[in-house]
């Protein structure tokens, strides 16, 4: 296939829809913000908009459609979220039953489709200023672990909030506050620095999902809301029926990452 | 009855509750935000909260409460939204039906309430850093203009952005603009900034709500998003029932200002 750097959001989108690309979207269409998606039915639709509102460190939204419509508006105009992300979960009563590569024959009416930042918005903001992302420079994927804070419930949804965790040299501790507060719409500033015990982290070297990654001598770990709390939350509610993207196989949009840089 | 300087904010929702004080709330209990309320029933919650996460400037959600509920969590530790404001408006399809100072015999199982933010908050933070507040100093009520600007539709929810004006010294612009962005939850940065044409604004001495206020030669005005908007984009949808407080007469919040100023 073409190469597939340097082309725009739509151009990729289109590769997607037409099945041609299938693998994880990080590092693709670099400067634009990618998204997480949760589709779920409208009688759900309340208590997860509100979930979002009452939490929205984890839970930041983009985009939310109109009950039963599937293109976009605001992220990228005419977007088709059935068929323009790599890869679909679909979970019922809280249990994954399959992986699909697009959800046009699963589509209903009452469908609400929710689209969330990414904290790759703020990790590409992070290395520009030289702060360094471990776990890109390791190759591997960001670890994530259940904390003890707990989220605030709304309606069915409740549960703990879970965090990646970026080991910061000293000296650039303040500055990666500073820079991840700007991106308040990609999870925004950290929740927690320093001791992981504090948020009821027991070993690092342990996340509940990722990859554990190195920590230097003079770095301190500090702790940012994470996406996957939301489909965590979700899997804990066990709605009838919910629809997801795969982690790593992003909605891309046409937003670039610095106009979600304003307050 | 007794000063009412210098209680605290559950002090004040006390005399409130009890009937004693039925004035407006600007200047009472200095520091703490203050929110506006609007109650709909349960079948035009959904539209309204999308309407309000897709247009955060006009606005600001601080608190939603649980279908049903009336009791504050957030703001306030077990304040009654039914009794705790000093005078409320019956809005029936759209048309103010009565004011009253209390809604316990109102209520309904199905009721939503939002809690909006008010630009006291800013306006606190502009007077600290000696930027005037003319309708301030003129003891007048902020002149409010209706904008050619859309809001995002959401629903049955749609209508143009309503802007409050200050006139701000021309070489503190830059400095307003910084302040208030640090309030996102309170309306946030301005709007617009100078030629009140641009935004499909006439005449700066007819405003559409309040009053008129007296511009220096060396100042130029400046536009923030209103707390006026949903209350009429609301009008504009008609629900069967709505209730929201009296403008003006707001309810007072245990949250500081400076605890909303955060990113």
């Amino acid at each position: 296939m073409e190469n597939i750097d340097g082309l725009s959001p739509k151009e990729i989108r289109a590769l997607i829809r037409k099945g041609t690309w299938d693998k994880p979207t990080a590092g693709l269409a670099l400067g634009y913000a990618q998204a997480n998606l949760v589709i779920l039915p409208e009688r759900y639709a309340f208590d997860f908009l509100l979930f979002c509102q009452r939490n929205p460190k984890p839970c930041p939204l983009l985009e939310v459609l109109e009950p039963g419509s599937c293109l976009t508006t605001f992220l990228a105009s005419g977007a088709d979220i059935r068929t323009d992300l790599p890869l679909y979960r679909i979970f019922k009563r809280g249990k994954l039953e399959a992986t699909v590569e697009e959800i046009k024959d699963l589509w209903q009416e009452d469908f609400v489709s929710f689209l969330l930042g990414c904290s790759f918005s703020f990790e590409e903001a992070l290395l520009r200023a030289k702060i360094p992302v471990r776990h890109i420079e390791e190759k591997k994927n960001v670890p994530m672990y259940i904390t003890n804070i707990p989220c605030k419930a709304a309606g069915v949804f409740h549960g703990p909030m879970v965090t990646t965790m970026r080991p910061i040299p000293q000296e650039k501790v303040i500055q990666a506050v500073q820079i991840t507060s700007r991106y308040a719409s990609v999870h925004g500033s950290p929740v927690h620095i320093g001791d992981p015990s504090a948020i009821g982290i027991k070993n690092l070297e342990l996340p509940d999902f990722g990859d554990p990654v190195s920590i230097g001598k003079n770095e301190v770990p500090v702790f940012w809301a994470c996406g996957v709390t939301p489909q965590a939350v979700i899997m804990e509610a066990k709605p009838d029926l919910c629809i997801t993207h795969v982690p790593g196989y992003m909605f891309i949009t046409e937003i670039l990452n610095e106009e979600l840089a304003v307050f």
